[in-house]
């Protein structure tokens, strides 16, 4: 899609531009080197096509497209010190880079960075914005907060994990279609719908994480393919398998033996638990409600008054990010 | 003074109406803790006294006034994590009495609660004021960052460490006067004015601040004294005292002795770093030092067009901070 391409080197382009050579060095670099490591700026890239959807200039938009980038990656710079994660996109996280305090200090310059950002969105939608921007901020912490608790209540039911996800995942993906929407002047009800797009396809989208983690290919997928497994992380696919195992007893107490295995070798763990994931069809099943939620996407998003062309543009975005194989 | 008293109280009420009742609890719970061991709320009493002085009603800045305070309150669980201190108004810091996890967590959530209530300032100066408070709480990181710096190189000079605490500290002060100003359309020459007021007044404050370290009450500075001499903190009683002992190279000799002891006697070190401090008068030295911004920070004060009693109540408050024992 030759509009895709445009509105990526758009993006590409305005975070080159972020001035981010301050003083001193040791605050600034780190925010260089997490921008520097690329990704794939969904979210910046959905704010430009919310905007442009409403016929208003995508360039409009451009200045809050970037600060929720800004803010998606301070996420993850705290994030990776509070899982304690080694890599992001396949490179040493900023706390292993740098140290902790670091980590805690560049974070909190890219969040302020991101409203130095968001500051400069069109008069007109400036306060709606902010406050649908803090609202989503806030949610994104709920939803880190929730994660972490998890680790430590026993148990965890799905609807719990899936509201995690909305708040961790799926809401900032959801804001980011919404403010470009705002800036578009798209009107409440367009505003909605657009913003329920993203929230299915963003929870659609974490399920397809999780199942990438066990079943990616560890080349393409920039992180170390079964690290869930590893640390019992409580996703879909363990708490489904779990739930699924109930009924064959030895699955469960397998599957159990495993989670709470004091010492194990992690490739034998992960081959393990995937062969009883294997033998349970968790595969299948998370695949079956990712796609649940992948449809209500695409119907909020058939519901939307606007070009049809345009919401095509859309529609292969979210097909892009639910065939990815990294 | 009656006016402080009643501001004082407008704060506290604006403090106890802050949403922080949210889930999940250990996400909020922090928050709660930290605006409830209290502190002296001077910078939102600040942003009141300047809105007031230029005779626009107080109430129209208490938005901004508590998101500065909480903005305030963010740095210092952060900077203790950092700092890796155990108590805060002779309290448990939030990383303590919790993990650094829910410190860094909850005090992004804090920082993302100030500007909930920046958001709400009035809309006709919504972008300057946001503007400023994006740039000053850059300026605290940067402050925050050199200070870290500092512990690690061998060498810093007076003016740098000027530099730092400016940053670090005065330039919220002056910010939050600015904001206050900027609320009731005070102009920009009245507006630059009472920014510098608050910036020669928070450098004055600071050193202040590392006088009492040493020399305060120990019963009524909420910290432990002394801290800054067993911590070898380059303060400016430190680097003064470094170069003042230039010229007796016996002191300067014992003097680097303490700073460079592997092991010691906590007290015992405080005793003899403040008797070195004693015998090169550095205590006079500092508080000539502190007592020069605070005149600058006077002599700003009174530039400013605006009825004379309402300075004064500023003036009063300036002089309360500068008499401090704790």
């Amino acid at each position: 899609m030759e509009k895709l391409q445009a509105f990526q080197q758009l993006v590409e382009r305005g975070i080159e531009k972020i001035p981010l050579d301050g003083k001193p060095t040791a605050l600034y670099e780190p925010l260089r080197y997490v921008l520097g490591l690329g990704g794939k700026r969904v979210r910046p890239l959905l704010s430009l096509l919310a905007c442009d959807l409403f016929d208003a200039k995508p360039e409009t938009a451009l200045d809050a497209a970037i600060g929720i980038e800004l803010f998606h990656n301070f996420s993850l710079v705290h994030d990776d010190i509070m899982d304690n994660a080694p890599l992001r996109r396949s490179k040493d996280t900023v706390h292993r880079k740098w140290n902790p305090n670091t980590a805690i200090l560049s974070g909190d310059a890219m969040l302020i960075k991101a409203y130095e950002q968001m500051v400069k969105v069109p008069a007109f939608c400036l306060a709606p914005v902010l406050e649908l921007f803090n609202l989503t901020a806030l949610q994104v912490c709920e939803g880190q907060q929730l994660d972490m608790d998890f680790e430590t209540i026993p148990k965890v039911s799905i609807p719990q994990y899936l509201s995690m996800i909305e708040l961790k995942t799926a809401v900032l993906l959801a804001s980011s279609l919404r403010i470009g929407a705002m800036i578009g002047k798209a009107g409440k009800q367009e505003e909605e719908r657009i913003y329920n797009f993203g929230k299915n396809l963003g929870i659609a989208f974490q399920l397809q994480d999780d199942i990438l983690d066990v079943y990616g290919d560890p080349g393409k997928f920039g992180k170390v393919t079964g690290g869930d497994i590893v640390s019992n992380k409580k996703t879909y696919l363990l708490l489904k398998a779990m739930e699924a195992s109930e009924r064959i007893p030895y699955k469960k107490e397998e599957l159990m033996q495993w989670v709470h295995a004091p010492q194990f070798n992690p490739s034998e763990k992960v081959e393990a638990v995937t062969a009883i994931y294997d033998h349970l069809n968790i595969r299948s099943m998370a695949e079956a409600l990712a796609n649940k939620y992948y449809q209500e996407a695409l119907s909020a998003l058939e519901h939307i008054q606007a070009n049809p062309e345009k919401k095509e543009t859309l529609r292969t975005l979210a097909q892009n990010l639910m065939n990815r194989t990294e």
